[in-house]
């Protein structure tokens, strides 16, 4: 073959695993992952640093995670897109705010919406694909006529959108009815209080949440697009009747100065979006940028859209340092989030 | 082998396709593309029709949107995601509002953003990838130092955000200061006011795009994300030393008044993100839902989100009307947009 | 904002697109794309080249395509993997075989199988989403008590094996069993041969396709993985009763004779697997490497798999010459193909 | 908000979650994801179950494997495609053969080839991204010039394809050369042999991998497109010279009686390919079908290809059992390998 003619004489012994004085190559093995019963995940977490591909990427992810988190001097923004609270992954982002490890949370009116929805007692549901031995398919129609809204493979019954209505018009529209225009963040720390305080008064089996754990510990939760989700279709609908408004700029100033105010920065973003480019960009107004950043995605970046774009793509622009650490993980994130935070807190030793 | 046995028997020639009176199977033979010199798009786009998999789905997608197009009574709601400006999409959307075909758009602050900073002159460049026969990857460090913002293969040299912020604060911001807090619809009409007034006073080369088009024609541009983007990055910075504010719920009134009055209802959705979803969930308050819909995406279903869901999901939501035209295309939007544009104006003979 | 700062004192005029001597970035800006009524592919195919993105990958593989076919001192290697024929894209490729734009082929047994059906007079069909207005979702099992098979959205009555297996009993296999152990490519050319023949013979609507196209033009057809497939079974079941036989080796000289004897190759890889790979790997016992290769694939990189990996990646192994040029299209090979070779064919005056 | 209306009547604990008598949707309520540390693998998929999208197929990815590993009448098939070796996955794989759990393996040549540079002491390494702070980005030719080949972030010196040339020629084909004509299966057990004994001999550092766990433990390797790959190459080049080569055919008999003589049979795939439709495809052939499959995979089904068509179109042909336990995990398969494995084990407390 055409290459390694001139290895031909060398034998097994006088291998030197072509390290040399070679830029881009240098000694650095992939030693093969090892699994067994009984392991933790902080164990799987480091034999995918032996290996590649995908698996190393998300070994970098816990290892970067776990430096930011392990920091003192590190501000935590936290990017949460996609049908996360849906997918299950409310309590892994609820714990993370009340265990001090998110400072600024950006998120979807979607996620607040379904978050508020189990606050109150909602519940989504697993979309059964089998009843009976008989194999069914998701018909939509027919959820349309059951009143079951699908989202992929969660349903969830539309009688929980009256319910979340009316916990909106009787806890939360009413105490802010007298400040007129609020900002957004006001909007949701009044949201998380509600559900807070209704989560406990009616002992909801679900704890309360995303946004009441952001309450209770003083994180701000910017939503930019608030409007476009069921929480701004009602938030709208109130303001029809009444003074209540939102100011789709006031949050900005808040949240630069939580990024000018930084000693170090880092950014977890899962999933992209709106939420991933809120997190980003405010480096734009600052004068340093993120110092670490993980995103687990799994869009990808040949579209050219900002949701599936690599990390590196975000230092031209500025929004990283040069320096700065980190690592974009392309897989589902209901499957890489779970393995970050178990990996980062047994990492930290929580 | 297991199947077919019974058939065994029979020739060639006795071969019925096998229709029979079977409930999932009708006979409906695939026919081969075939391609040629000098075809015209519609003509490849009758091709794939005759094909399977991902040419079907966009044959199917010009039916669609050519019958939405061709009949009077539809209103024509358009969602334009992604880095569709950067990658030279501009003229397309624009050209559609300047004839007709666009009854509402709803879009990001970055598509914007690009629109207007190709409205006073500025220019975004093919990343080169190749200089002296010599390989260069994206150095996203030496962009950064050569200010130079990368969107995948496209690059934007900075200081046309400078070029921009003048732009705003010389012509937009003045004109709204008088009137205190707006609608993003308000904004957006402005700016398109003054990309097309400096565009023909500067007698810039290119023509004066997407928000031009929708002022000129009176053409709504939502816009609900915008303060994720450097057009609201500019609007906040401005409404730091002003009274002017963006109003983030103002325009759900006006939105979903259209989609109320609509005789019939059409959704092109391009990309996914905010658009995609803002376009869709006005039906969620509207008495009825959409009567055709078309996506052109590259984001997966599987992953749950809402940029790749499928629009049967929709349906269940209640935004399709149950028996809603609708196609989801797989594809790259930049590839896919030009031909169903060229094939439905071929289609309806323009 | 930060960027920018020093910028602030020009005005629009000074603007000097930012070339300087810079080493990543150069002048060559976007031009937007256009559409209208009645163009041709191949001026869809120009004003892709104006923009990003995919459009531009797009348009680049057009021109390196056509400056492969149109150099008489290329050989040009094809290699076709996925659903492509029951996709309707046998046309395609049999007409690039006719007129001498293929001088090898690597394909699957799966395409050779579906090409032979169709040669014989079976039938794909389009998959049925809607049955006198009721919805209806692809029920595997339903059609599994139907004798359909499944292709994504392509059906194909289960029937049509059982003529394809008369077929190969009839006219293919008798001829080469006087031979005893055959290469593949020779079972191939005899496929061809008994395609071309039955299709004639009988009269069959669709034309004869890709392997008697390459059997009438001497063009080999290699498949190195034909035991995985339909034709394998069939070549198997023979074998187990009668001296037939397949080298998995003999080929191989064939091929690589013809990488060797190569002035200039090209590659035109569409999907990704094993035609892929052995169509690369050819070069690694050659004394050069290909001069051009395009890749049309929705298989993404970030796997890791051979599929998605870009052709870049292939250039450290040597299997492209440094300075090839080459182009990976992220789109729907069945939107992208047809077009590529309509727009080839336009440019080289076809 | 137009559903509904009819519930604004009840309060919270009217709310009955929307079960009745409904066809599609019955009561399965997702439960939140919760994660500690130290928590066990096992522990973290049955967090998993709770949730959906992603999270939910891969807890039913564990049920499903576990179930088939647990039974003692069930075949175990298992499909290895993707760069798994490269990736670190060789012990993961090569540990399943030694525990009993794998009783046929469809892998691809490639596969194979980087299994035996590591058995006899070659080593794939971790591509550098930076060295001395200053970033690097993968630079193709550099690496070529340098010897060293790129699997995506594994780099591989070439001159261990000359070691791997020197073992093949000194160890295993001289023992199969007065055989002539072998089938695959005989090569890749060959394979095995040599790789265990040089291992041994030698003391390599890594164990010998998964070609020689299947020898040692009699396990077939069926490796159908074995000539597409570096292993394939030096396989033709010593047919060459000597009366070696291998039939492509033989080991149809044998994996088809393996199949005839399941009890159950259960497939694990990992990747597509064609690993996956040769494990696939045999139940064409035989009088039953899968009645256990997993696949984990990280193409998308909506490109038609079979690589990652869904377990459920299989359905349709027959491959598996109208009423087969199956699930598709769409994310990337070096990180949910590990897992599956992991938690199988700990389920089946080994």
């Amino acid at each position: 073959m055409n290459e390694g003619h001139d290895d031909h004489e060398r034998g097994p012994n006088e291998e030197d695993d072509g390290t040399g004085d070679r830029k881009e190559f240098s000694h650095d093995p992939v030693g093969h992952v090892e699994v067994g019963s009984g392991m933790t995940v902080e164990e799987l977490v480091a034999e995918y640093g032996h290996g590649g591909i995908g698996a190393q990427t998300l070994q970098e992810a816990v290892d970067i995670y776990a430096e930011m988190l392990g920091r003192d001097d590190v501000t935590n923004f936290f990017g949460l897109a996609g049908a996360m609270v849906p997918a299950g992954m409310r309590h892994v982002v609820a714990d993370l705010i009340r265990d001090g490890h998110i400072n600024a949370l950006v998120t979807t009116g979607a996620n607040l919406t379904h978050d508020a929805i189990e606050a109150i007692g909602g519940k989504h549901h697993h979309g059964r694909e089998e009843v009976e031995g008989r194999a069914l398919r998701e018909h939509d129609e027919t959820l349309r006529e059951e009143g079951v809204d699908r989202i992929y493979n969660v349903y969830l019954p539309q009688e929980h959108f009256a319910l979340f209505e009316d916990h909106l018009r009787g806890e939360v529209f009413p105490a802010l009815e007298p400040e007129g225009t609020v900002s957004i963040r006001r909007f949701t720390a009044e949201l998380g209080r509600a559900n807070s305080e209704v989560n406990e008064r009616e002992d909801v089996e679900e704890r309360a949440g995303i946004a009441a754990a952001a309450y209770e510990n003083d994180v701000p939760v910017y939503c930019p697009a608030v409007q476009d989700s069921v929480l701004g279709l009602q938030a709208w609908m109130y303001s029809q009747t009444t003074d209540f408004s939102l100011d789709a700029l006031a949050d900005m100033t808040h949240l630069n100065d939580l990024a000018f105010e930084s000693e170090s920065a880092g950014a977890m973003v899962v999933g992209g979006g709106v939420p991933k480019n809120y997190v980003l960009q405010t480096m734009l107004v600052a004068p340093d940028a993120y110092d670490y950043a993980v995103q687990l995605t799994m869009d990808p970046p040949q579209t050219g859209g900002l949701s599936g774009a690599t990390l590196d793509e975000a230092r031209s622009w500025g929004k990283l340092e040069p320096t700065a650490r980190n690592v974009s993980v392309y897989a589902d994130a209901t499957i890489t989030l779970p393995i970050v935070v178990a990996g980062v807190r047994e990492r930290i030793d929580e």
